[in-house]
């Protein structure tokens, strides 16, 4: 997993999150929305995922301000089965209908077992991974997926076609945070190019073409993604994309990605509509769950006991958030100084004042 | 996707189905269980997975004799939730308790829209991706996935600690087979390594390591394989691997697989015990079939509408198989030499004529 170094300040994630929602209030957002947006965004922060933290919130106003976000979603939420929930966005951002569809996937596999939830007319949620955390933390299993614009080249292929459509699945683990996957499938998010063009680095081979669809390690020149995989396994990253479309499409009602505008371009007045599948499961429905957790836990005491290399050790998916949000929970989180004059930029314009902060020269993480 | 040259003969694949029922039923499996194994090796070797097709009954009959695998097994279904059953298998093979975990999966999905099937005290099924497209052919979509003794270095580990723990997913699509992706979450499954002793060719880079945990391309060096994402982003595949895992032992009951014996090795009286996951979606509780139909079929011809590298062309998840399984539905299915000598000698010894046969020099196909 790749380390970046972010240069720029601390502030503590609840002055942070507290920012976010008063800004997004300020923004015109209703009160939910603005503090689902300033949850989700903040809970990715403070864990180290800085591809989909307070980042994001610069990138997002602009979509408010074009008109093409629902400030005052009604965001609702329909029973189609015993075991199926549909959550309209009406238009909103993702992160709202995305708890939503949390609390009532937990209701559903409360009963039944086990819970499909779909969410339409959505939007960006951030990190997907926030919403099965946000499941496993109150003791469930989740998996998450969601679509998006094209940024992916499919296998064989010259032109963007997929978007990064991430893979989250979480777990609820004996006696700390639940385990937690989050991957795009593509071999690196977008974010990361982002991020690499703002601090001037290449980026991995593989991983990137330029607009001819020949690989590139520019992160200028980089037009599109390639799928995980490498160059001769990419259609396996490929194929879980496909599945998360599908999911993310015929399952809602929303069209495919590559039928979607940029989500950041176009005309600012209209909506996106994307969707967004998740699976919940209720442990003690399977297993006792004393029997569950002690399965989960020699699972993880079993992996990180693994031999390894010289000066590394075997981690367990999430491990190394979880020791980055016991950091950042005594020293802060650190915001990159391009993002931070955009926040500061936002907080005049909107009359909001940033949280205090303190300079600082810290590496920051990222997720793939 | 690496096309293996496959020398030796060609057999229908009905004749080779009721050769392989005839034979596991003379090694003295009851008719269910020997029906189910014909049924699963030859739908694989039908599609062109020769890694997990007819190649297998040679590794699957010691284990019969030997008193691993339980010849009778009473594999019974209890329904644990709403939309939630098990299934036992009784320590018997695993390809009689999949099907019948999609038969129920999909009988608990017709009222609560989803379900989730768990198999315990099961063993190796064959590919994952025959029983999640017997799910997609009754028009359910399916994701399915098996754990399996230990093959697999974790990310930044040495020694294999996770099965090659196959991910499949299917959906049925308009007017065609339905869309399937069937892959290891390892670069390759083992038995390319396997086949790849025997055609005497180099492994590609990335994919395996020999008994010291270093890279190696000898596939005879080979003792584990690293998983998906190549030497930087292999955190992704063994973060699948991770998720198979948990679901298929804390949710089924079984250890997680790392504890498990070899398959094909130890003490051949015990049986192994591992466990399987599968999910069943009932499309029309999301949306109306029409509906649906009309997302899957737009998916897949933008898709395969894609610009592609000259003399390639963009496939959807599954497209090989089929176009592979129209081919042999018309020219039969090839059989290396070494599987069909090894065929012919249990043949002999539980006096069961081989099918008829042409002599060939045809390609064969696997997947990863």
């Amino acid at each position: 997993m790749a380390i970046e170094r972010i240069e720029g300040v601390r502030a503590s994630a609840e002055t942070l999150e507290a920012f976010l929602r008063a800004l997004f209030r300020a923004v015109g957002l209703n009160d939910e929305s603005a503090d689902a947006i300033a949850r989700a965004l903040t809970d990715a922060s403070e864990r180290g995922v800085d591809t989909h933290g307070v980042r994001l919130a610069p990138w997002y106003v602009p979509m408010v301000e074009g008109g093409r976000i629902n400030r005052r979603p009604n965001v609702t939420c329909t029973r189609k089965a015993e075991a199926v929930g549909h959550v309209d966005g009406d238009d909103g951002f993702g992160h709202l209908p995305s708890f939503r569809a949390i609390d009532e996937g937990c209701a559903l596999a409360a009963r039944a077992g086990v819970a499909a939830i779909t969410v339409g007319r959505s939007m960006h949620h951030g990190a997907t991974g926030v919403y099965t955390l946000y499941a496993a933390r109150k003791g469930f299993a989740a998996i998450g997926m969601t679509h998006a614009d094209p940024a992916v080249v499919p296998f064989g292929g010259l032109k963007p076609f997929f978007g990064t459509n991430p893979f989250s699945f979480a777990v609820p683990a004996p006696g700390e945070e639940p385990v937690l996957l989050d991957m795009a499938t593509s071999a690196v998010p977008y974010n990361r190019v982002h991020l690499r063009r703002v601090t001037g680095t290449a980026l991995p081979a593989d991983v990137a073409v330029d607009a001819d669809g020949a690989p590139t390690r520019d992160p200028h020149a980089a037009a599109a993604l390639l799928p995980l995989g490498g160059p001769d396994f990419s259609y396996k990253g490929a194929g879980l994309s496909a599945m998360i479309d599908v999911l993310c499409s015929a399952l809602t009602g929303m069209v495919n990605g590559a039928r979607l505008p940029p989500f950041g371009g176009g005309d600012m007045r209209r909506p996106i509509r994307i969707g967004h599948f998740f699976l919940v499961l209720r442990p003690e429905a399977f297993q006792a769950l004393s029997a569950f957790d002690e399965r989960v836990g020699a699972f993880l005491s079993d992996l990180r006991g693994q031999p390894a290399k010289t000066g590394e050790r075997v981690l367990a998916p999430g491990d190394l958030e979880k020791a980055e949000a016991e950091r950042r929970r005594r020293l802060g989180v650190p915001v990159d100084r391009s993002t931070w004059a955009a926040l500061g930029a936002l907080g005049e314009r909107y009359r909001v004042g940033l949280p205090d902060a303190q300079p600082t020269a810290e590496e920051g993480r990222e997720t793939g």
